[in-house]
């Protein structure tokens, strides 16, 4: 139920968000942008001046997933008309001239997009394969970010927009997926007497230091941070065990043995 | 010479991971899954019973970037003789069910992903187009993380790689860009004397309120975080406007008015 809400709360944010592509050339770019923007909840794909519209081309990297992208993709042959509904524009660059006064990461800048997405139809600006965005593009722009990568660096404007997507729906979301729970000690005191017991079955625990030398076995476990079901897995082996050294009656065909 | 050595460590740290791609179907994605690794600095490539290797579809998509990491790259017949050298294996997958036993995304289990880097040789394994990772790929992970998508997701398997890089490669060096030079107190009240003349010579400063409306001004340009190029080009609008009233000597032609 709460998962389902913080859901809904990232969707009324990446709705407000438009990816626009200014001059592509390849159609396979524009479907793999829409494929991006339909995993990270982005509806508005915009186009400007794009080269070439191979259906099949754009379809076939879309797939499935990206299809309604496509199917309600606009465009313009003037980026400021594709702009008009805007009220912040987000240029992205690779390159960090100083005549470009970029001087923040998309990792920094995302808190304050997300902010702005509440009440702001947000433009987020792509520049093509070869040159990626003009100046005359960049003048648009409320601010400009770029993505940290080794100096070699040259990435795919659908790559582009798969980092830029991701990196504002985490931090929009700031998911964290829940972590299993683990045993209790109800649960795990009865393996550790039936680890003992095992163990001393086959004369692996010194006599003159059993507490000693089972806090180092404790030890060890816990560091596993076990849950319940990996517990009753270890209780399972040490039963079977215990009964194939005739010490034990035949353990219950239970989940243990599983 | 700081930002250099920035760059140092974190390459020592990217050398040591590698990517693996078990039975990928498309040549294309190959290739851009190295680009994908030379933009944030892992140079090795690992295939397991790759079904087509067409040498033309991998290197258009490689690119120049990442056409050393292509041709580096090693193909195995088994994931365990793939596998060999690596001390830590790194699963991914979309599928979140009870089973797979996910509890961490990228974002979460990167920082410990690097600090084991720094020790070991780490393999991060991608699953194919069709099926991910299966259960019997998942058994070599020492942990399985995910990317947080919409629920509709199905990210490619290359964009796959180049979030989890990028994630990595983020974390691991900390990127913030450097934030620009503010101007200085001694930079900006000549400006703001200037622009007080300026608005005095058009009228345009009420006589009785002076302080409070000059006040307003200065917190409306505070805003801006202003650097000292743009308290220039102000200083330099404001000399060229009183000029053109006849209230001052010929400005200049210094670099404020470019």
């Amino acid at each position: 139920m709460q998962v389902r809400a913080k859901a809904e709360r990232i969707k009324a944010r990446m709705e407000n968000i438009a990816v626009v592509l200014v001059e592509p050339l390849y159609p396979e770019n524009i479907g793999a942008a829409a494929r991006a923007c339909a995993n990270f909840g982005v509806r508005e794909l915009i186009l400007v001046r794009p080269k070439n519209l191979d259906q099949e081309k754009m379809k076939a990297m879309a797939t499935k997933a990206g299809l309604p992208v496509l199917e309600g993709m606009k465009v313009y042959e003037k980026l400021e008309e594709a702009l008009a509904p805007f009220g912040y524009v987000v240029g992205t660059t690779a390159r960090l001239g100083r005549q470009r006064k970029v001087f923040e990461t998309i990792r920094e800048a995302a808190p304050s997009i997300i902010e702005l997405s509440l009440q702001n139809q947000i433009a987020l600006l792509f520049g093509n394969e070869k040159w990626g965005l003009t100046n005359e593009d960049l003048y648009f722009c409320h601010r400009v970010v770029t993505i940290p990568t080794t100096e070699a660096a040259s990435l795919n404007v659908s790559q582009a927009v798969v980092i830029i997507l991701y990196e504002i729906f985490s931090q929009a979301a700031e998911v964290k997926l829940p972590k299993p729970r683990l045993a209790t000690i109800q649960e795990l005191e009865p393996m550790y007497r039936l680890l003992k017991e095992t163990l001393e079955a086959i004369d692996y625990v010194p006599h003159d230091n059993v507490v000693l030398w089972m806090t180092t076995i404790r030890r060890f476990l816990s560091r596993l941070d076990l849950t319940a079901q990996e517990v009753r897995i270890i209780q399972g082996f040490c039963r079977n065990l215990l009964w194939h050294l005739g010490k034990r009656d035949q353990p219950h065909k239970d989940r243990e043995q599983k």
